[in-house]
């Protein structure tokens, strides 16, 4: 089979964000025999495949967990199940090894998708989905409103949508000026952004900031949030260091810094609530409540050559496709 | 009476820790006259009062509460109770406005002092003591192990003898070779501190920090720590800003940033649980287990020109002498 393979190996001690301006620094393309499953797997020929910034911090070894050298990167995906008793059935699923024509998964995480689903909206199934409904769970456990940046991408965008539905108010920082839906946007780039900022948090007293930039503007963001906020880290879209200019924000406010992490979620959530997020999830996709903006579909022979100046179109998710 | 007068108002804006270079920038001594008591407090005739770092941090503006000019600074002392039912009874107690010869104290906070407790021990049972037992309860908790930085000050020799009671292994950061009792200390000065603290913490596996430095050497500190990770926050000592240079250990590794402030501590607690603290503070203090190491005792008068100079010197806590 053919597959975009991980160049690096381990982890490479490096923060330098989730931007490649060569993807063929980190991947090559090659073909290899198909891959053999063990007890309690499925193979899945790969429809289609996502690119998540989770999956760009991953083959530049600055993910939480370490690469293999000549093994397909890529976490996400939608196919068709070929082994087993699911054989047949068209699924969504996450795995490492996604960005090939076959991949392997746990049976158990295989989610069967409804026809109305489509082929583009399976393959972002899971990871920005159940993301966003696990984040804005834990805001709306914190207080009324949320403060949400890089809110153009599309976790950003299910994460607006969501705070409608849930009753919590949405304060989404962007790069441009857009109109995402939130209750409140704010331009980092404006010239009066800290102005702005000021009077949208003293009015709506955010609880919680779900970041996938962390740069100074958020540790900004943070020192003008009410008393015990949480900065809830999820992403590191900036390579700069944010410094902690007022640790009495922590100290006399009882604000606090956490992260969050998708697979943590996983091992941390009991399987029926997992399901019940994940059915959740699928009937907002059936019923186009939700939809996947796809910014570019590459080929799999692309992707070495075309993948990064594909990650760089704002405000949709780069596709792979495999046949 | 005589009283030394916090000369600022209101909060500075700054983050300079809580070095001064010529107390007169922010004290003045001066002759006011008694102030008044309202319903449910006490006149004290002070006997002494404690210079703790948050006193230093207030007079500057850069503590959790405002400055009022021409009130009396102070956070903590001891003497005579002048009014009331406990009038005649010695006791240790924490207001605002302790460094002066009278002090207006909330009559439930008035700790009446066993008569083995020496008045300089008085003047330190609730500010250090206090914060030492929360914190130390919060680090058992949340391991076997814990990290205390600028472990020479008195609240770090404080922790140490109570992770020895406690059976929390601590691993103490000096900035000079110093013996503290501590399983490990570690000078941050050391051409090796990096590996002996890599060493140390990969044996010891401290889930918690309690930190009163928070420049970047604590940065590195909490980088090497292991999974689930709490770095408490509870002072300021150095006037740099910390650079956070890896998300990475929030997002994967689901370590947090907070603060601890024994104000809070008093809000959250329960009165009884409070009282049982207190108690035991003062049965340590009366047994000799615990004591307070003086560097410096000043005169009321000498305040203005001589707390700079007293405050230099290490390893012990600065007196006032009212009489």
């Amino acid at each position: 089979m053919r597959a975009a393979l991980q160049k690096g190996d381990g982890y490479a001690g490096t923060s330098t964000g989730p931007r490649i301006d060569n993807a063929a620094d980190w991947l090559e393309l090659a073909t290899m025999p198909l891959p053999e499953i063990a007890e309690g797997q499925v193979l899945v020929r790969v429809r289609r495949a996502a690119v998540n910034p989770s999956d760009l911090h991953f083959i530049k070894g600055e993910y939480g967990q370490p690469r293999v050298a000549g093994q397909p990167a890529g976490f996400e995906g939608c196919g068709d199940v070929m082994t087993g008793p699911m054989a047949g059935q068209r699924v969504a699923f996450v795995t490492t090894g996604a960005w090939a024509e076959y991949a392997v998964v746990d049976a158990a995480t295989c989610i069967p998708l409804h026809p109305a689903i489509s082929d583009n909206d399976g393959t972002g199934q899971i990871v920005n989905p159940l993301t966003a409904r696990a984040m804005m769970g834990m805001a709306r456990d914190a207080g009324d409103a949320v403060i949400i940046t890089a809110a153009a991408s599309q976790l950003g965008k299910l994460m607006i949508a969501l705070g409608r539905d849930m009753g919590v108010k949405t304060i989404a920082t962007v790069r441009r000026d857009a109109d995402l839906g939130a209750d409140v946007t704010l331009n980092i780039n404006a010239p009066d952004f800290q102005t702005q900022a000021k009077a949208a948090l003293s009015e709506l007293k955010p609880r919680m900031m779900l970041d996938a930039v962390c740069d100074q503007t958020s540790e900004t963001l943070f020192c003008m949030m009410p008393n015990r906020a949480c900065w809830v880290s999820y992403g590191k879209l900036s390579d700069k260091a944010p410094n902690l200019t007022q640790m009495g924000q922590m100290i006399f406010m009882g604000k606090r810094i956490e992260g969050f992490w998708l697979t943590q979620w996983f091992r941390d959530t009991a399987p029926a609530d997992q399901m019940a997020a994940i059915q959740d999830v699928q009937t907002r996709f059936a019923d186009a409540r939700w939809a996947t903006d796809v910014s570019a579909e590459l080929q799999l022979e692309q992707v070495v050559n075309g993948l990064a100046d594909a990650t760089k179109i704002p405000d949709g998710k780069v596709i792979i496709v495999m046949a």
